[in-house]
């Protein structure tokens, strides 16, 4: 089913302006990160060697995290048709399946040529960082809705 | 099919070490990222709307990039059981379905408490750079062999 998600223009975006998005972290999600990543790494997929670990269970990928703010930054702040420029991301907890992620966005700084720079910094439920960094991106022209495809859906084989 | 990979230890890496890692971007590398991230721009998704766009065809997610450094960092340079700290992503290029990207890695400095300093640079084919950026990885502490399990598969549904 497509959606509509509206971009905010250069001209319409505000300092201190934000945003957030939350993700509860499911089994499916670290399967499917190893998937399109091709990170295998057994502290994502093999519960018994992770309880071996330093983090005693198995944990997300720290780049998942990051994928979801990029989502969050692409379809909410300042949505569809910004351009990616940079991203910068601290990793300072692990993410377990379980979890409840928010993603939180805070314009910090409207520069020239229509770049903006953007707090990205994500919290657990019990409200601690586990990403913490910054975003530059360029901010579309003007504000619009947009429709969006229907997000491709994918099935565990066997 | 499990594999296995090759950790290497903090005392073991040397600074100029070097490793890479490529990738056939593909068709479901663009829908599979868009499904795991929520990321359903018409930009990563929709053909008709791509070709109006300032890239003339579809791209896939900046963050897809992103994760294929963190796989290479993971089961690479340094290998299973580093622990990711921080990764800057500078976006320099697209990337399309067809290209071929290579993750280059190279270690730039060894710092205290088994953290190391990574460049981070993914080329495609034409020896362009698409992303340039650096990663601070804790090291393992031991160098060894790990049991990586098989990639989980999905399907396309529908």
């Amino acid at each position: 089913m497509s959606t509509t998600a509206h971009s905010i223009a250069y001209d319409d975006l505000c300092v201190g302006q934000t945003a957030s998005q939350t993700h509860d972290v499911n089994e499916t999600d670290l399967q499917m990160f190893a998937a399109v990543s091709g990170d295998n790494n057994p502290v994502h997929l093999d519960e018994t060697f992770a309880a071996t670990s330093r983090f005693k269970e198995r944990i997300a990928h720290g780049m998942f995290t990051g994928a979801l703010i990029s989502a969050a930054i692409a379809c909410k702040l300042p949505g569809p048709g910004s351009v990616y420029l940079s991203q910068q991301l601290g990793f300072m907890r692990p993410v377990k399946v379980g979890d409840t992620l928010e993603v939180q966005l805070e314009v910090l700084e409207k520069l020239a040529k229509n770049q903006v720079r953007i707090r990205t910094r994500v919290l657990n439920q019990q409200g601690k960082a586990v990403v913490d960094g910054e975003a530059l991106v360029l901010a579309p022209d003007r504000s619009q809705a947009i429709t969006m495809p229907a997000l491709p859906k994918f099935i565990l084989q066997g």
